[in-house]
This record gives C-alpha cells, structure tokens and sequence, in this order.
C-alpha cells in the first residue's frame, strides 16, 4: 500500500520535491511507495515546471491537513502563517509532518513537538538546517552517544558568498551584497540573512538538538555583518584569520551541565581551522564532543535541488517507520525536550576578542591601552600598530580567552581616554 | 527491560566502547538501557583500563555468540577469523551484530547480509569506514534519495598523514614512514596501510552502499603510496596540486545504470578542492549526486574515542528497533544486495593523467612526446620541461581526461624512442 503526500506549496523546494519523487528511478527503492496525493497552493492557473493531474492541485490546504487519506503532510511553504497553523492542524489529525520551516520549528518547536508525541506522529525538519547536508538525523542519532560540547557552523549561504567574495576581491560590503541582489543569491530584503536572523534559527534548532534541551530564541546573541569592513578583513588575513559568520553552540566548561552560549557574529577564523575554508553558497556544521572528537559536514545550504533530497530524505524515514509501525514511536526519530538549556549571559562568556582602534599618534598610546586591559584582567596575544587612516594612528588588538564583560569595561575606560579617537571595530575570534 | 550486549574483544576500539557506555549520563538516554553481559577476551590475567566484574569477562568466544540472553553481539577482536565465524555464529543465534571489521565485511558482507536477512536481525557497521565520522548510516538513508554518481574518500589515516607530512617538510617517504611508525601512526608492517588495501577494503563497502550492489573485492583497482616520491610532490604542488591517497567509486557516464569504477590510488587533487586540505590522520568523505550536489563528511579517521563512538551509535540504533520491534526489519537498517555492479575495466577509464618523463637533452624532445600522445588520442593540458636530473632533461605532462588504454598505449610507444631514458612516475590527476 502507497504512502499518501499532502504537499503545501510549490515553490522552489515543493517543486523540487516533486521532481524527485516523480523521477523516482536509481533511488531508494522505498520512495517508489509514495503517492503524491494533493499538493496546496495559492492559484491553480500559474504555470509549473512540474505536472500533476488537476484532482492532486488545490488551493484549500486545510483540507490537505485534515484529510483522512493522508498519511504525511510537507510543509515547503515557509514562513509563519499559515505554516504554524497548518503543522499544528496537520498534527491534531493524525499525520507526520516534514517541513523546512527553520523560522517556525526555532519559534515554535517545543508546542509541535509536544503536540506531535502526543498525537503519536513525527515532526521532520532534516531541510530545516544545512541544505542538503544530512546533519540533523545524525544529531537525532549517531552524534548522540557523544557528549557534544560545541556545535559551530556557517549556517547561512548567503552571508558566506558575501564575505568570502569581499575576502576575495577586497570589495565593501555594500558593492557585494548589491551584485549578489543581482545574481539571486541575496533576497531583496536581506534582512533576515545579513543580520544574522536566519542563522539564529538554526543555530537555536542544533542546540537543542545536541544539547538536548529547548533554547528560547530570545537567548541566542545575533549580530549581522553590516559591520564588517574590508579593512578588518585585510587585518585579519595579515594576521592568519578568515572573517566568518559563525552560529556558535558552546558549553562553557568541560563539565557536561554546564550552561551553554548560543550565538550568531561575524568571527576572526584560524586560517588553518576546517571551517576557515568554506567558501561561496556552502554551509559547513562542526561538531565536537566526547569521545569523538571533531567531525565536520559540509555542502550545498540551499538550493531546489539540496532541500529537495533533505525533505525526501525525511519522507523516505518516515515511509520506513510506517512500514513497521508499532504503537511506541521510534526513540530516534522525534525531537522531544521538556527542560530549557541554561544559558549564560554574553557578559560572562569566555572568548577572544579583535578590536581596531583610531588613537592620536602620539608616544605612549599602546601602552595607555595595554595598560587599561590589564587593569580589566584582559590578556592581549598582540597589539600592533597597522597604520594611519589621515591623522589617525590605526592600532589592532587580538586577545587571549577574556571575560566579555571585563573586555566591555577595558573599552568603556579606552573609550575616555584622550589620546583614543574611535574604536571602529570589535569582533570575536575563534 | 535491558538491551544485553556480548563484546568480542577487549582492545582498543572494545575498551573504548566500555568506557562510552560505562559513562553514560548525558549521552542518549537510550544508552542507559544497555547491558554489557560478557565481553570475551583471549587472557583473564591481562591488566584493563577498565573495570568489569569477573563474571563478565570469558575466554570463551563462541559462548558468547551462542548465549540466549544476549540480544546484540559486538565484534571489535577484527582480523578475518574467527572474526567472519563468530558473525555469521551469532547471526544464526538470532543476535544483531556491530562490526568495526571492514576486511570480513568487504570480502564476506553478501553471505554476512544474507544470513541476516534469512534470520531477521541487523549486522550494523559504522565503525567499519571512516573511523567516527558518520556516513555508513546516511549512506542507507538520507543520501540514498539521491542517484549518487561518486564516491570519493581520503580513507586510509595513514597514509594521508604520510603525505601530508611528505609535503609539508620535503620529506621522503621511507623517512616519514619510518617516524610514523615510531609515533605509533603506522603499523610494524605497514603493509595493509601504504599499499591502499586498507583504503581499498573501504571504498567496496561504500560502493556497495552508494551504489546498491554487490562489489567483489578483487575488481577494485589498487595501488599504494610507496611510489610517491617528494620530487612528484613537489613538482604537483607548482602545477596546483596535492597529492592525497584517494579512495573512488564512480559511474562512468552521467546515466544511472551505467558501470561504475572502483579503485585506490594516489592522485593530484587541486588545491581548491575540498579533499585538498584534509590533513593530518584525518579521512573525509565526498559524496555527490543528483539533486543534491556535493557533500562532504570529514573527521577522525581512527582512533579509540572516534571508533567506540561509531560503534556505541550502532548500538543505540540497534536498542532503539528493539524497543519497537516488529515483524519486519526496519527497511533503512539492513544492507542487502543481491546483484553485483558492473564495474568497467581500467583500460576503460576515463580519467586524467600526470606522468615525469627522464629524457636525452636535446632538441625536439617535447615534439616527439606530443606527437606520440596525439596518435593515441591523448590531448594534454601542460607539457613542461621542468628541469634537469644530471644529464637527463625532465618533462612533466598532465593530461585532459582520456581513455586509460589509449594512454597506456602512448606510453608503450614513447618507452621505445631513443631520446626517452625513463618514465619515473605515472600518477591519476582529479
């Protein structure tokens, strides 16, 4: 017996999804079970890169979520609403759900998961995070027997072509986010992507996946890279970093209960770390954890055709679990947390810190600074002055592992000083 | 109720993973419903990292794999016997079986799988490829949605930290082998490891997976590093090369049904390729299909930590279908192919090439060459005289894709002109 899709939306992954369900040949052998019973969308009359008989296409998608024939709902059409209702209609009836809402499942993933074990179904979101990559079944799963205790990744394909293309030809910020409007890889609003929302998202569902518990999207520190000068990014290469936008999930000690930091900023990469040379549109997702050590996956962050095999990687799961459906649900498949992560304030996380600052050139400033630093128990690896920009002497600063809130009260004291014109950068290092 | 396990072997990877599930809090809560009943060692008396109760411990092995309280057995002692006995033993007592055993698997997994099959239990082996690193499992299931094309891996430990170090100090292969095996990197005999039967092992079980069908090992194609000599190393990274040892499974055309290769060797990969910067004991696996374009997986390719990780995540999967067992084995669990691939000889290849040639010194010389490789329909990308040994001018020659017969029968011919002493080096370009 068949398997029944209802689809919501046809858009870029819905008609991906399609294509490769209908093409199903060379595959895995069980997704020649699947039907694709109804697909939801907004007109019946827009043309489609995909054909489907008129009695599957309708435009009333609460009849897709509450029709008994269905066996499992896809949610592709992204966004809150009616995305969240839909997920939670879907769900009261009965059916499994596969989305790639990273949006609804960071916001509301505690009330669908629960929603979900109660009514005994599976909630998917496989195309949630990374693209193609398969990272979340292997956190649900195999990366589970480790103690994770870090969890860094270049979530965000958008912010990463424009970093690595301003690394790359020296372009400002602005010229590049401009050209990639142009070619398709920044949306009109960027919004969402360079300001670091979207990898904010996923970073909140990968915590709580690794560190098994719910993250409030309110705790996860974002910072954008609007900031980020090509200057910086100059400085950095002198000084063996790449400037990434890095969504960070960390404990802070060793100790396995620890509180956890959860947070998005463009960050000074080692050139030599795996995650320094992910370039373009890819996403990379580092792990590490105890015993395993570090492991890395990396791929395609977006695009029809990535989605389209995570969303049919999470149909082909469930497929499988419904072919051999007991009562209980397979303990590796659903997301379930009651308890939310503790998670430290931003003022007492332990991290290394960049700063450029615009000093009076005049004798005695690096020491002034170095001074005022270590009044605040801030370590500086090093201090070097690069050079002027017109009057103004350019002095970069890279420090040891240093408490954000000592680094904060160094600068609020720097910032008096009369010798200190500016400090016109201030990033986070790896 | 627990899950009982009997443990074949006490080494390194068997310590490993009694100490992962003898620390069980904050791993997988599944994890805690895990027994470990016997573990079978060859000596009583041996001092252990670990602490197990006397009763636990036996010499005898076949007990283990007969007992009827045990539900899982977990063969780490590797070797080929009585590794192969005990599985197949413990498959017709009805245990589920984890194996890190990648030599019985890739010689002996179709009569393994079909046992399995026949008895209804699973034989899980994570651990047998790619050390920690997670990709026997998305290889059954995420990607598999996917008409996957290549297969193409940094496999062997190693080997790639030979090359690495090869290439980061000048160093001759003899001298870094030598200190590899000082510092515990590589075996008393290295043989398995440098020759790429390790690697080649490796890439017939990922094949097997990628691909869906039986591989007989004997038609993976296998070469080892002791050739690479610095010189080559050198002259590939002017050209923009590393060399790395890679693991390879292809189709020959773009067509899904068409034959595939397989085979182990050292080949110059460009830099900018993601496998160009997996360094160190590193493996990483690159795995590229339709729609999902390329993904990569890297990670530590060996070791206790990572391994007892791979082995620990089959046993949760394993605890997790036993808790909601049914009738029918979970279909994205098993391996089970009944056909053997069809693999394309190597004179049928198509691939690029880099050979060194030691020609006389004189005028003509490089005409000559080309000549002879145009009348075997050899089109070369770079012919470059690169400089003298002694008397002897030296010519590099990289190919564009060819035909490997044609190729090989270009080189016949040139061996026999007067102004050609030798060809040093033959080496397959990504």
């Amino acid at each position: 017996m068949g398997v029944k899709l209802g689809i919501l939306g046809l858009g870029t992954v819905g008609t991906g999804t399609v294509q490769l369900l209908q093409d199903s040949r060379f595959r895995h052998p069980l997704l020649q079970e699947v039907e694709i019973y109804r697909v939801g969308v907004r007109s019946l009359d827009k043309p489609r890169a995909v054909a489907l008989p008129k009695s599957v296409l309708t435009t009333d998608l609460e009849a897709i979520v509450t029709d008994p024939e269905i066996d499992i709902v896809v949610e592709v059409i992204g966004g809150l609403e009616p995305a969240r209702s839909l997920i939670l209609k879907a769900i009261q009836n009965g059916k499994h759900v596969v989305t790639a809402n990273k949006a609804v499942i960071s916001r509301f993933g505690n009330k669908i998961f629960s929603a979900a074990n109660q009514a005994g179904v599976y909630v998917m979101l496989e195309a949630a995070v990374g693209g193609g990559i398969p990272v979340i079944q292997p956190l649900k799963q195999s990366l589970r027997v480790n103690r994770i205790h870090t969890v860094t990744g270049i979530v965000n394909g958008t912010t990463n072509y424009i970093l690595w293309r301003m690394q790359t030809e020296g372009s400002h910020f602005s010229d590049v986010l401009a050209d990639a409007q142009r070619l398709g890889y920044a949306e009109a609003d960027p919004t969402a992507d360079v300001d670091g929302l979207d990898a904010a998202d996923k970073i909140a569902i990968l915590a709580s996946l690794a560190f098994g518990g719910l993250i409030k999207l309110e705790n996860v520190y974002c910072e954008g890279i609007r900031q980020v000068s090509k200057t910086d990014i100059a400085y950095a290469e002198k000084l063996g970093f790449i400037i990434k936008l890095l969504a960070i999930a960390k404990r802070t000690t060793p100790s396995p209960s620890s509180p956890i930091s959860v947070r998005v900023h463009p960050t000074l990469v080692p050139k030599a770390h795996p995650l320094a040379s992910i370039n373009d549109v890819n996403n990379a997702i580092l792990i590490e954890g105890e015993p395993i050590g570090q492991v890395m996956f990396f791929g395609p962050g977006a695009g029809a055709g990535a989605t389209a095999s995570a969303v049919s990687s999470d149909i082909l799961n469930l497929v499988a679990a419904i072919k051999t459906s007991t009562t209980t649900l397979n303990p590796l498949l659903p997301c379930r947390n009651q308890e939310y992560c503790q998670i430290v304030p931003m003022a007492e996380l332990i991290t290394r810190f960049y700063a450029r600052f615009l000093t009076k050139d005049q004798p005695g400033v690096i020491g002034k600074l170095g001074t005022c630093f270590g009044n605040h128990r801030v370590s500086l690896e090093s201090i070097v002055q690069t050079g002027f920009q017109g009057e103004l002497a350019e002095i970069v600063v890279v420090t040891h592992d240093v408490r954000e809130g000592d680094f904060r009260q160094a600068l609020t004291e720097i910032q008096t000083l009369a010798a200190v014109d500016s400090i016109p950068s201030l990033l986070q290092v790896l």
